[in-house]
């Protein structure tokens, strides 16, 4: 298949442009290169199978030929508002490509009567009051709050895909992405495991806002990327959640970062520092997942980290 | 002023611009006439200090000159499936107006450094689980429910309108419209009391879906425009919500139609034809409006209902 990516330079974009390439489909990438990087797709310039246009998707876009499927990716997706690319410093930018971005690259699929993937977000529950959250949870979300940049954006993602599959007829999927982390994250993302791991590489305490007693759960880019593409390849069109289940508290991934970064510096409390609305705990529940995609994480935190500090350590 | 009204030839638009008129404002309607008519500014037609664009707000707009002042109005508004005028009939233009069409609309604020004020509405509440609502609720609205193409629009329209406060210093105001009545409402709008005053009038049997102990509170359109107007004229920038406190069943609305419009034919319950996730109740909480508006409905039921009669009797 010929298959348009936006967002393709970006963390979890490029690596799926790897697993897609890999099984012998055809790639374009559009980006505008905000907060994606042309460093992630370097190793796949020149391949006759790949093609990278830099364009900011909340723009008119027109793409001539066949496409097959567009998998819409690009947005801001940091929540932390000390990053340069976190959507609190992109805030009309993450609004735009959340609508105006989904709508443009719906009318590609529209026009190419080809299927149509939305990388959507875990960020649509909100600070969730159930969990761990199950697809059927309408979420807990502020309209007028710091975070509905994002998550009111991704909700109307949500909403006109599914209005293209209702009225337009269009094959439409929409994945639910909760924490994910592996190679290629922004060094300066802002979100905890980079910073952890810039901190623990430096020899540096790690920081932990709040009493790190919040808990996360993190899901490894390759196994994020596996579901994606299970999901794409399925006939699912109400949204599914793809994510790690495991759950453990930031004081727990830091004392394991540390250990396996043996660092000496230990971590530091700032008690009164949470971030703005920094929900308490969020956790997906992936049994669609499991029974509509037999799909469910296969590599543990420890592995995953593993490899994340050699590309982490490499890149420094 | 000089003020834009997106909407303008709508219900709710053409009757803010006969006030707007009034206090001696200039008026300029931007109107796409999908759902709005000509035959509600006809009169108005002619004057010096009213004029009428046909245009579609969620296409990009340039308006020469002096604007002071931008009040964003344009939406399908009616949630019945039934109504070629309903946002069912209307999904994609109905997700469009509310994320493209805001964003022009603050386009057009920020380049003429003008005020903007955001019609929004009581449906960013969702299925409600908290009665009556206070600005504070963060609402529970299903995502890509058959609903949310309004739902998760005019959700939108509030983030972005806030966005554009907080990181363009746009001066701008967010109204919560909840139900409004009154004349000039499309006759085949769909919803409750024009169906009502239609079939009343016509000495049909007023339908009932569901078993009617579902609850409403209606505000009459003077009452709603005063708010409006005296939230355009004021500094708060948070949501706030309009919309009568008085709650009633539809049973109780329909004996009351039936009684001012000496209808003999009675009642019919459709028990079984809810509309999809239609809410069991909605109902304003008014405190803010109150004190920071000094703002209260003043026209009663029967007061507005009668004037609306008059009205749809004229035009049937």
């Amino acid at each position: 298949m010929k298959i348009l990516v936006t967002g393709g330079a970006g963390f979890i974009g490029s690596h799926l442009c790897d697993r897609l390439l890999q099984e012998n489909h055809e790639v374009i990438v559009v980006d505008n290169l905000i907060t994606g990087s042309l460093d992630n797709i370097a190793h796949l310039a020149g391949r006759e199978d790949f093609h990278f246009i830099k364009h900011d998707v909340s723009n008119f876009i027109y793409i001539p030929g066949k496409v097959d499927y567009v998998m819409h990716l690009a947005s801001p997706a940091s929540p932390n508002p000390n990053s340069p690319f976190g959507y609190p410093q992109l805030p009309i930018q993450t609004l735009k490509v959340g609508a105006l971005g989904t709508h443009n690259a719906l009318g590609v699929a529209r026009a190419h009567n080809s299927q149509f993937l939305l990388a959507s977000t875990s960020e649509v529950y909100g600070d969730p009051q159930q969990h761990p959250q199950k697809e059927s949870y309408w979420g807990h979300v502020d309209p007028v709050g710091p975070r509905s940049v994002y998550d009111e954006a991704k909700r109307f993602a949500e909403a006109i895909t599914m209005a293209y599959h209702r009225y337009h007829g269009i094959e439409t999927h929409i994945a639910r992405i909760f924490n994910t982390y592996g190679p290629r994250m922004r060094l300066d993302d802002g979100r905890v495991i980079p910073n952890f791991l810039c901190q623990a590489l430096r020899e540096e305490p790690l920081t932990i806002y709040g009493d790190g007693n919040q808990t996360r759960s993190f899901c490894y880019v390759d196994d994020l990327v596996d579901g994606l593409y299970r999901l794409m390849l399925s006939q699912e069109h109400e949204p599914v959640n793809l994510g790690n289940p495991h759950e453990m508290s930031i004081q727990e991934l830091a004392l394991t970062v540390n250990r396996l970064t043996k660092n000496p510096a230990g971590v530091q409390l700032l008690a009164d520092q949470r971030a703005p609305a920094d929900p308490q705990q969020r956790q997906p529940d992936i049994h669609r997942a499991k029974e509509i995609l037999d799909w469910e994480p296969q590599i543990d935190l420890e592995e995953g980290l593993l490899k994340t500090i050699d590309d982490f350590r490499r890149r420094l």
